[in-house]
């Protein structure tokens, strides 16, 4: 295969105060650089964007360091190493890493794992069978708890996570409730995906009321994706002993100091409420036991997933500020 | 003993709206009532004013029944048998159950329950050896897990249930800050119940960084008694992995909606807090056990507690207005 001597990759050049927009990004040339002794030269196919990289923008650093300004922006990839000087991994392998928004990278720590590519689509390592795959898994299972015949409510129910947490709960024998944003994803979630119903949070009046409806014996397990608004309604209707995994917090994400919202924690305490916040590399050592869950539901046709796909690394900075929007339809991919 | 023929007891008449005034309430005579086959009546010595009691003077249901208009209020009561046709509990007993805002009643229902007078003053069946050390007990380390060398913080300090939070916490090897409300309460939690330190909310300009001064390793538990702005500084001072106890909310309950607050829910997910509401009722299988626990450590001295007591139960509706305010200092009890 001919490496080129430059690639292109996407910098940060600037912490948004709030919504971020293009120009806080920029499009860069750079040389080709070479592996040593230990690492591999990744040719990438896939770029995911993931709500969490909105985080890494901040200058305040969260769980996981932040971006510094002229550094490439984080993001899992997934993509064939081209040069190794790896003892493991070999020319041709198909890899998933943290390797940012580029077209090359050198790769080879020590989360690299290799992608089987006769399971599914090699895409599905940015999703249904990586990160996204495993919050699902973990943030549903063992956050949430559910038991057969409860009602689960997930938001961004169209999104990476959103669509599996569905899904996973059905398998679960759960009666599951989506919130997405227009008719469209609403849609989808229901009739493709099997969602019991899902509410266009977009067109609902009274989203309290909405849900009341739905879920004629209350929530029992609300996986939450946005925070919120949308939150405050799911939140006001949880049943006693409700469990709620929190997993991300997408409509505050562009906030640069926390929005004010109505005070619900009073109201845990009689129902006994329990909150988790989670990240999904806490249950890292379990996750061949949920790939290969995840892979037999997806190959018995059990388990649908759907990818929103731009092509060409210049577009992923437009597609990150649309998916911040919830203009995005699935897991947002950038392909190269 | 010579029984009257008639008591007093006081009704709840109005429904607040904000906080309750004094003409909410009406102190009545009423006859003496007579036992019924498997019951008893009580002459009540103390009767226990404590915060969840307001949410029983709203309309709506909470996790128990409310008070209905003209119904004698909610409360725990401990007191002598007088007259007994049940089973078990007989004549000179001293009983302990949530029998009401009254000077006789007549108990004997299935959570009745045999205080030991000879293990502590009989008062503290309201209080160390009662509804608030259990709830204590149980809140702190089922529910905020404290690990030694770990720092837990306790609003509410010197309340009936703050004040044994800490003093467990310390048994379990813990670094423990309170918070209270005035200098003579902060000067107790930490000269005479051996706290590490205690903020004093109304004194402090800057509870965050009160709380950062005092906490040199973050906060690793919060036991929450009071929620609002007391509540946000210390959760947004929280550390990885920490874990909350929602106990109560005495600062809104008040309020006839939510007010608002800063939106806190994201910040608890890459941090991976856990939020737990939780009723001390829950755990009441597991009482005997913890009640033999908190008598070895009163006997061993290693346990104080602090008592605020008016006489008469004409006082109680004004004693518990105040307990609302945080004028109170120590648990709070009527003795009749």
């Amino acid at each position: 295969m001919s490496i080129p001597t430059s690639y292109r990759r996407v910098v940060l050049v600037r912490r948004p105060p709030g919504e971020p927009v293009e120009s806080d990004f920029r499009v860069e040339e750079v040389p080709m650089p070479e592996p040593k002794h230990g690492q591999v030269l990744v040719k990438v196919a896939y770029l995911s964007l993931d709500p969490y990289q909105r985080g890494r923008m901040r200058e305040a650093a969260g769980y996981a360091a932040n971006v510094a300004l002229g550094e490439v922006m984080t993001g899992g990839v997934v993509g064939e190493v081209v040069k190794s000087l790896h003892p493991t991994f070999k020319v041709g392998d198909i890899v998933e890493e943290s390797l940012g928004w580029q077209e090359y990278a050198i790769g080879g720590g020590p989360r690299m794992r290799k992608v089987d590519s006769s399971l599914a689509p090699i895409s599905t390592a940015n999703g249904v069978l990586g990160m996204p795959g495993m919050t699902a898994y973990f943030g549903l299972l063992e956050c949430g708890e559910p038991k057969p015949g409860e009602t689960i409510v997930v938001s961004a129910a169209s999104g990476a996570v959103g669509q599996l947490v569905g899904q996973i709960g059905k398998l679960m024998g759960c009666r599951v409730i989506g919130i997405a944003g227009g008719a469209k994803k609403c849609a989808f979630v229901k009739n493709e995906l099997g969602f019991d119903a899902c509410l266009d949070y977009k067109a609902e009046k009274d989203l309290d009321k909405a849900l009341l409806a739905v879920c004629p014996k209350g929530i029992d397990v609300y996986f939450d994706n946005v925070g919120g608004e949308i939150s405050d309604a799911v939140l006001r209707n949880i049943n006693f002993f409700g469990r709620v995994a929190l997993c991300g917090s997408i409509s505050q994400y562009n906030a640069s100091s926390p929005p004010m919202g109505p005070r619900l924690l009073g109201t845990f305490v009689g129902k006994r409420v329990t909150l988790r916040g989670f990240i999904v590399f806490d249950f890292v050592e379990r996750y061949p036991t949920a790939m290969r869950q995840m892979g037999e539901w997806i190959k018995a046709g059990k388990i649908k997933y759907r990818e929103d796909i731009v092509e060409g690394i210049d577009k992923a900075p437009r597609a990150f500020i649309g998916m911040l929007r919830g203009e995005n339809f699935g897991k947002m991919l950038v392909k190269m």
